[in-house]
């Protein structure tokens, strides 16, 4: 489609000389079509073309970059226009827009479009005189037609685990090396975030080393229980938490808009007594297992939202934002990939919002959802130790407790989803880019700008 | 259906004794239909009912309550199972359930299903000998089958205000009162809801000062940027709003999972120069707008997930999670309401997850939503002065600024938004029961457990 239209109306642009490379076509006729493919027309080069320029071609709408024989992105005009990053369009410091995306007409057409070294070179009429440069390595990342998905960091990509697992390549890190040392730290959290869980040993017994350790990767969540966290079995909140009873494997705050991102926890002391292990398991590898044996319960799961509530002390009610709560399993529509797993049957209000029709279904999907959850491959217990931390992603990792007596003390913190990955982030940013200072290693063409 | 499966099935059950009241009969044949209307029939009464009492019916699935000649609801056995809140099933203190759901058959069938003085009395056989007491009142605010709405309280239905509307009936309250007195806490913590937006005059021009206000709602919430922050325009941090330059209407944190619920503003002074009013916008009465003039926008804006980033700071890098970011408008799928809006054009990153049909779609719905953000209509300008503070929703109300020159300084807070709904919901909850303690006016019944 592109090419019909082209072969009637293209016209050879006057070469610009600013760029050494190819000067794509413009159709002054704009291109109807959708997303049909573009057959290249090779221009008459003025001179000859550098060989390893990706071809471009630009209709009324879009501007068309092959970058190989069988790949080739479109690129809306008002896309490219929006998306400069020039340091007048762009703040090069603060990687915020500065270009009013409201006075880019509709219609914009590029003047000129020229395939150079650099990358993309576009030079704009209206509605003022404008250069725009796109390098061609972050065009090809950012295709969004198709769409392109950029090389992920190893991190991203989740080790999903059962008893077996888990068992046998326990995620470990020193607590000295963690403290001292930034390429620990990184490993430090990127396991967590690979594993949904990992333990640091070596950890001084006390509640101030186990504050050092969490304010490593940001500063402590604040919560109506406080910061840093200290407990005993004494029912100081309204919570069952705070009893010595059992506690199937679940999240915590699941009545929160956000619940905590990590959940940290140290055993100090138990004494007098016995029980109290702590049951981790995978919500990744349970949502597996639902989706492979039980398709229908992992479409209710992940659609049908459940209200909670946090009730228990006198001055606070804490209710999730909308107040019809979340799914079990939030699942990113691009990717078909869970994102975040939701889970106390403890901490769930009324349940009315489902509608008629779906409620036994739902009762029959989380009880699949409870049967995956307990069976003994996915279940990982532990007995805690003193001098020994674990960090759970509580967006993704289930905890509990089995029965104790005795006197056992724990303390610990909640920290935020979005902290902990900032941090991540900026680790990945300085382990990838060695010793490169800011501006070097972040510019406004990095990933996730 | 319920009717004609009835009729040829139905047989009395013996009157327990326990309870005055109605016992209903029971189908032993399961019914299998879904959503039918029940044809009520009269039982024969071993003695004349109770005139006020509801009818009750019963059969294989769910029980049926006729609270008047034309609204029935009906329950699922399961779902009265699970919703038992004696204090063997749910904990009368901490609220939370202590029933196994998943120990309750999936065909559960009641004994005896009773309509008494106090409420619905069920008994069941399995998996034990359990009675259970469901209040009508609850009943009837939780029925599912039709959908029942509770009533709301006042300050959950938003006034939505455009220029005049706000000119006119500015929400105002006294930081005297608020700092003294529960009642008027309450009253300004409502009007923040009903409003988004609440100025607080008579407050000291200091840190401190406004510090305590804010504490006055809940703990302040920790960011990057500290707790209560100070501003110059010293660009302190990578962000534009730390210069003097304009800032259009826009909500914070847009780069955060869970943005800042509150945002606090006190201007302690402004010397030696001109400009930096205030500009706010209620985005439900933008939202509105665009509904109304441009549906398919509309549309787009509640779909279409938006990737953000905060990065101009050499250590930290937020995005929301999940990274694709969230629509500008987030509307509830049960009552079609907008629950929040995000909006900075400015922090917006790369869009690449947009399908590429809808690209240019998109661009006119963010320029439809501009237009009707930026109505003069819409906007709200106010100069701030020292010892008036101004509270903002900031998951509703956009603030922008004039570009100013002088020294200009204000100090300010972020709170959570649970933390703050859950403060009101607390003074709510003491305000509807008088000097009731916390027992009487929370209980297992209470609306939103």
């Amino acid at each position: 489609m592109w090419g019909s239209s082209l072969s009637t109306v293209v016209r050879p642009a006057a070469r610009h000389q600013a760029y050494l490379g190819r000067r794509a076509y413009i159709a002054t006729k704009p291109f109807q079509g959708a997303a049909a493919a573009l057959a290249l027309r090779k221009p008459i080069p003025a001179q000859e073309p550098e060989p390893e320029l990706p071809l471009t071609e630009v209709d009324g709408r879009r501007v068309a970059v092959q970058w190989s024989s069988d790949l080739q992105s479109r690129f809306h005009h008002i896309w490219l226009r929006d998306h400069c990053r020039c340091s007048e369009c762009f703040h090069p410091i603060t990687k915020q827009r500065m270009l009013d995306t409201f006075s880019i007409p509709a219609d914009i057409q590029p003047r000129a479009v020229d395939a150079t070294g650099e990358g993309l070179v576009i030079q704009w009429a209206s509605p003022h005189e404008h250069t725009s440069l796109y390098p061609w390595s972050w065009l090809k990342n950012n295709s969004y037609d198709p769409q392109q998905f950029a090389p992920k960091p190893d991190w991203q990509k989740p080790i999903i685990w059962d008893n077996r697992t888990i068992r046998t390549r326990t995620p470990t890190v020193e607590y000295y090396d963690v403290m001292e040392n930034d390429d620990a730290l990184y490993d430090w959290l990127a396991k967590i975030k690979k594993w949904g869980v990992c333990f640091v040993r070596g950890v001084p017994a006390d509640l101030n080393s186990t504050e050092a350790l969490a304010r490593r990767i940001s500063f402590i969540r604040e919560t109506q229980y406080g910061k840093m966290w200290s407990f005993t079995s004494d029912l100081a909140h309204g919570d069952t938490a705070y009893t010595n009873i059992a506690l199937p494997a679940h999240t915590d705050n699941t009545y929160f808009t956000d619940p905590a991102g990590l959940q940290i926890f140290h055993l100090l002391e138990h004494t007098g007594g016995t029980g109290g292990e702590t049951l981790l398991v995978d919500g990744l590898h349970v949502a597996r297992e639902v989706r492979r044996r039980y398709p229908r319960s992992f479409e209710l799961l992940s659609q049908v939202p459940i209200p909670c509530h946090a009730a228990g002390d006198e001055d606070t009610f804490y209710r999730p934002d909308p107040n019809s709560g979340y799914p079990v399993l939030s699942v990113d529509a691009s990717t078909g990939e869970v994102w975040h797993v939701r889970w106390n049957n403890n901490d769930r209000s009324v349940v009315n919002a489902v509608h008629p029709d779906l409620m036994e279904a739902w009762y029959q999907a989380i009880r699949d959802w409870n049967r995956c959850l307990t069976e003994p491959s996915a279940e990982y217990w532990v007995k805690l130790q003193p001098r020994t931390v674990v960090v759970i992603d509580n967006q993704r990792v289930m905890h509990g407790r089995a029965e104790f007596t005795g006197r056992r003390q724990l303390c610990g913190a909640y920290m935020g989803k979005d902290d902990f990955m900032s941090r991540l982030r900026v680790l990945w940013e300085k382990g990838e880019a060695g010793a490169l200072d800011v501006h070097e290693r972040r510019n406004v063409w990095s990933p996730g700008l």
